[in-house]
């Protein structure tokens, strides 16, 4: 099946030699070809070129006249399975509460954990379904789903086959993460290191059994889990096959992303607090730095310094961290405003970071992440003119006209 | 004609003996009627009650089962009349210079205005009201919208005529106000008093003749204009019949909020430098404070100490300042979000600040700005559960599903 899209006023994010991320200087690249047209095949991008070509033949013809088209966005970093909005904590916080403070009283992870736990797994497939859903109207088209509100081996492997059914249902790009060593469980108060067994004895070697996850996460920071404990998890996870993300100095310089260096982890998310050292030691190493935004604007913390880690030759990608506690926020359309306004991104550097850069931080951007040959027909088109500048700019509302997935209205 | 609404999960805002507007302990009240049903007649708000309660006979019913209802959104400050967007600024912008820097240099509002003035007349109507219809779809059912782009006697009237026109064609409630003193024009270059003489001589008059604006505003701050001048100005427009409304104290503690409270101002707007002795100078008048939190976020100055001015007792309001340079932001919803999570606002007096005290801030209280008998049925229905607190809390998109603005579905 041939669908050609004609009349496009500007396809964004072209590439004809793909990379497989963008660093310094390159990030604020962006190929564009004006007054264009797209041919996807068989769910993939045949080519593209300018209207003033032949066009190519064709099943079905889409025409786009008063449309740009964008790379659909990559979601590297979410927990979009969850039970229930945490609004009660939000007032102790407006009053004043950290996050600390909210999680030493039970609140926080533990706070969703709880709620997860007694969900009735059809209800919370259904209202995750739901919430997925809203960010492919978004122009999300590849995502990550951690899970890490369980916490019990039942209620992770729960979360985790949710996340997995979720995949099978939409036609988005779904990879699922183990996040058990997200918190200590109340059953573990007291006893982290009987946790982080448990982790490594019980819950890892079930979840690679029934191949529920792409991926192992630790949330490495303080009051959570320390570089060590971190570095066990992930050694005995890379026994079992399964690449490691981090979660790390989101609550200061804990070592996080040392020891996700050290791990060869894919990427390491959060970085609110980051140092000279760390800078360092990602430029030694293939680990994204990903910065999560709207857990910055929700929670009132630091910004990560993203723009001092692309002008220090750092490559840099962005995600949403969508979860009801720290980051209510389905939209890459607004992280990459936040990334613009808060952490001073160029409009270009943020489309890289939601698209190319975010691909990399999964590992998948040899099949999604920009418009190039080969690569699967992943786009949204909108008719907000001048769309890499403009959809930024105008933020805190949704550009997407029509989000396509395998070349697929959504 | 009577519609009747049944069903309604929950109404937000309610009130039975209508106040002016809520100051501060009385902004954290929001009343609200759960399983509820509300009658329209004749496009006002004619009864409304919970389901126990027999149904009244309507001409039509419209079953909201899922839905909760929330009170039209008041925008009391918008520049939505604009040429184009300034995104060559926002680069400098992002690489560090300052709002004044970026006026000094010939850009701002003077980089706003030559693009206005060349622009036909029929194409700057066409893009200004499809950007109104974008702020109605986001639940915003009464505006103001002000003049300031054209400064000069024929831009200003054409930016006033179109703004006039928008309002006789969408069924919004539109207020108007010239802003002629919003900057000196280039004619003036050097010549302010020149300026503030042709504005009270000639453009004043020839406004009101014609019935082109509902108020008058004076860009009163550091490098526009001074407290004298703005007083001046008002003063002619009062001779008029037209009321005050201010730009004030967004660039430094520079008097601005002392001239609105001598003029009898409405409103004092943006006030992001407010201290003790502007508090005083409030609560001893009728003057509502307004704060537009996109400003703060896009330009990254200061938010408004909205916190502080309800602690103080005072009321206070939120609006957009929707506008191509400093505050690119349609959606009132997102402005909510933004007084929550930045000017540590309750979801609760965040919704005041976006309804009744906005409604105050133009004097249409008796009209807009609650679910009340008599006011205008103006309102909007979403799907989100729990609206007060979940749309601030989800943020940077749309919740509206329906917005019905005098009984009609928009």
């Amino acid at each position: 099946m041939r669908k050609l899209f004609y009349n496009i006023g500007r396809i964004w994010g072209v590439e004809s030699v793909p990379l497989a991320y963008k660093s310094g200087n390159e990030m604020s690249v962006v190929d564009a070809v004006d007054n264009a047209w797209l041919l996807a095949e068989d769910g993939l991008i045949a080519d593209w070129g300018a209207m003033a070509s032949d066009l190519p033949a064709a099943d079905q013809s889409l025409d786009c006249t008063g449309m740009e088209l964008l790379p659909g966005l990559v979601d590297s970093h979410t927990h979009v399975v969850f039970a229930a909005t945490r609004t009660t904590e939000w007032e102790l916080r407006l009053k004043g509460a950290s996050y600390e403070e909210i999680a030493a009283a039970g609140g926080g992870i533990l706070n969703s954990a709880a709620k997860l736990r007694v969900m009735d797994e059809q209800r919370l497939y259904d209202e995750s379904l739901e919430r997925v859903l809203r960010m492919i109207a978004h122009g999300t088209t590849t995502l990550e789903i951690k899970s890490g509100y369980g916490l019990s081996l039942e209620s992770e492997m729960k979360m985790l086959r949710i996340a997995r059914r979720i995949g099978h249902t939409v036609p988005a790009t779904v990879k699922t993460t183990f996040l058990g060593a997200h918190a200590v469980p109340p059953e573990f108060k007291g006893n982290r290191e009987g946790y982080v067994e448990h982790v490594i004895d019980t819950m890892l070697p079930a979840v690679a059994a029934e191949n529920l996850a792409d991926h192992v996460d630790v949330f490495c920071d303080r009051g959570f889990f320390t570089p060590d404990e971190t570095m066990r998890i992930l050694a005995a996870a890379d026994k079992l096959g399964l690449p490691a993300k981090i979660h790390a100095n989101e609550l200061g310089l804990t070592g996080g992303v040392q020891a996700a260096v050290k791990a060869g982890a894919w990427s390491a998310d959060h970085l609110e607090h980051t140092g000279e050292e760390e800078v360092l030691v990602l430029r030694q190493s293939q680990t994204m730095p990903v910065g999560l935004p709207g857990t910055s604007y929700f929670l009132g913390i630091p910004y990560t310094p993203g723009r001092m880690l692309i002008d220090a030759g750092l490559p840099f990608a962005i995600a949403t961290d969508f979860n009801p506690g720290s980051s209510p926020l389905c939209s890459l359309q607004m992280a990459w405003s936040l990334a613009c306004t808060q952490m001073r991104l160029l409009p270009s550097e943020g489309l890289n970071a939601i698209t190319l850069n975010a691909a990399r931080a999964l590992r998948l951007e040899q099949i999604c992440g920009s418009v190039a040959r080969g690569k699967r027909a992943d786009f949204w088109l909108t008719r907000t003119r001048d769309a890499m500048n403009s959809v930024p700019y105008y933020f805190g509302v949704n550009h997407a006209s029509q989000v396509f997935i395998l070349g697929n209205l959504q």
